[in-house]
Order: C-alpha cells, then structure tokens, then sequence
C-alpha cells in the first residue's frame, strides 16, 4: 500500500500491532522495533512518522479508549428506562464487563509509576471526573433512586476510590482483600444514600480489580 | 557568636526565622536573602553551609514536625487510660489543635503541586500511614470500642481521606463545603463500624482543613 494514501489505515495497523504487544509482553518489555517485526512491511522512519515515541502510541491507545467508553456513557445518560441510580450501575458494568478497556488500562499501569503521568490522573480524578457522575446523582436524587444529602462527596468518592483506592497497583491486595475492598467501599456508599455497589456489582468489581493487578499477575 | 562553635544553635535560628518568614509572606515568596536580612548577623555562604536550599529548611521544619508529632503520638499509644477508639481521636485532636503543626503543613501546601513531592505524599499516605492507625484500630477491635470488619480498609481510609481528600488545596471547598465533607467521612466511617469522628472531632476538623486552605485565604 502506497505510504500515506491511507494514513488512518496506517495508523490503526500501528496501534493493533502496538496494542498486541503491549498485551503480550508488557508496554514496558515492548519497543519500537518490536512493532516493526509484528507489521513486517513498515519501516521504523515509517512509525515515528505517525507516532512520535511508544508512549504516543499508548496514549492514543488510551484516547480512544476512553472516546469510546465515552460514547457509550453518554447512550447510558440519555436512556429513560433507567433511573439515576441504575445509570450509574449500568456505567460500572459497561466499563468492567469490556475486556478492551480493560485490556489498555491494565497495559498503561506502569505509566502510572511516573510522578507527572500519576499527578495528571490524580487531578483529572479530583476535578474532572467527579462532574461526570453529579450530574447522574442529582438525577437519582430527584427520582428518588439515590437519597443523598452528600451528591458532591459521591461524586468525589466514587471518582477517587474506584480509580485509585480500588487498584491494586497502589494498594497491593489479594483477590480476596480486593473482594473486602469494595464491599466496604459498598458499606460506606450505602450509609451516606448511594447505594451504587449491588451484590453482582461488587462481584464484576472485584473481579475487574483483580485482572488489574500487574504486582500479582494472575 | 564564633562561626560552628554551636552548629545547631545558629541552625535552630535559621529555621525559626525561616518559619517565620514562611508564614508571613508564604514560602514561594520567601529569599534565602529575606533570611539573611531577618537574622542580620549571618551571610548567604552561611546559610548554605547549613542549609543547601531554600526546600531544604522547609524540609527540616518538616521532619522537626514530624518527629515532634511522632512523640506526642507514641505518648498516646501507651496510654492505659484510653481505648483504642479514644487514643485515634485523641491523635486527631492533637494534630487538629496543634499551631505549630497546622502552620507547617499551611506553609509547605504549595510544594505539593510539584508532581515529585506530591507522588512522594501519596505513596506515604497509602503504603505507611496506614500502618501508624492500624495497631489502634486492631487495639479497638479487642478492647470492643471499634466493632469493624475493616480494620485495614479503615486504616487506609484514615490515611487517605484525611490528608487528601479534606484538603481544600485538592478539593476546593468553601468553610460550610468542608464542614459537610467532614460530616461525610464520618457517616461513612461509622458506618463500617469505625466512630471516630464526634461532634467535637467533626468540629475541631472542619476548622483545620479551613486553615489549610491556601487557595481562599482566611
């Protein structure tokens, strides 16, 4: 195929190959040349023309990852079948019930060992996300699915503690440890009227963290 | 005063008189020539001798905190008339009461956006605070004063959500915004069998956190 007829089709094999190997052998383990060798008629000169470093390729990977998580929430928000409440159940079994997601997260774990990568996360934790889920939590306090007098604080929680608490990565668990975890995170969300963590979804959230454990793979 | 015949005498001067610049003017603002002029009896070559930054006098004040706090704690932990449950408020209403504590931790809040100390907090807060509350909870479990089935997960919550989450510096918060947030974490600390949080605590907290607040200055 003639170069750059058809970069966005370039690109994708890139970031499939990179994606493979990521999964394969560790982002870290992975070079560049490794993803030469996977695609057999591109050239390194021809990579770094689409993709500056290894990390653009994982962030890429992670952008369009979360544009597409992203898609399906915003479905999730507009269906009137749901209440406030259930949206956002169904927001945590959508992301822990895709393997991609999964997949890419577990991959850019590592990333997550970088003072400015984690500190980008960490803010995005605190001031971003959190305005994700209000809006869901004023909904089910208005059709009564979610009797809070603290929206802003489980917005806040549920934003920090299942991204950061809940990882293994930073508070290194067992299965079973992992298994407590989000029942006393459930235990502390019921107490103050988000009662998020149903018994199935405290089982797919468990489980989930625990495919996230790149200290104790499983 | 001959030059080293005391070392830590003209060291203590540097840092009160580094701690008192850091509080009135703020740490960013302050020279090692504020110093100088403060002291007026010492030359910059002086204070580097002693001292090889700015970061490093702050850094001392820290550990000079740390280490007073430390001792206050250890005298709580043998106490025979507290229970476990008592001696953990106790060590909040030391540090919620403590000028000298709150002025350092006030003073060092903008170091906490560079990523490096800030990646440096965060792994403390996780992987070693909790295990300063741990043996206290474990000591509650036994003499019945904290009825919880999580004690870790509550030494890790202790950690985490006091010394991050409460802080306006992190999560922007008006004076009432943060009383209710106090109220939050003590709803969902009772509620996995963990009370620490009284009125008087609820109290003591919320006034804390708003003196920390360096981002809307009392």
């Amino acid at each position: 195929m003639a170069r750059n007829a058809h970069p966005e089709v370039t690109e994708q094999r890139i970031l499939d190959a990179a994606r493979e190997l990521f999964m394969e052998q560790g982002y870290e383990k992975t070079s560049i040349q490794d993803i030469v060798d996977r695609l057999g008629d591109l050239s390194k000169g021809a990579i770094y023309h689409h993709f500056k470093s290894k990390q653009a390729i994982l962030d890429r990977l992670g952008d369009d990852d979360a544009r597409r998580i992203g898609d399906q929430s915003r479905t999730v928000f507009e269906r009137n079948d749901l209440n406030g409440l259930q949206k956002i159940r169904e927001l945590f079994r959508l992301s822990a019930s895709d393997a991609d997601h999964r997949n890419i997260n577990r991959v850019a774990m590592p990333l997550l060992d970088d003072p400015t990568y984690f500190t980008d996360n960490m803010r995005f934790w605190s001031s971003q996300l959190p305005n994700s889920f209000r809006p869901l939590i004023d909904e089910g306090v208005r059709d009564g699915s979610i009797p809070t007098e603290y929206p802003q604080e489980a917005a806040e929680m549920l934003a920090l503690l299942t991204n950061y608490w809940l990882l293994p990565h930073f508070y290194p668990a067992t299965a079973a440890q992992l298994r407590h975890r989000v029942q006393c995170l459930a235990t502390m969300l019921d107490a103050i009227g988000v009662p998020v963590f149903d018994d199935e979804l405290i089982d797919m959230t468990a489980n989930l963290y625990a495919a996230f454990d790149d200290r104790h793979p499983s």
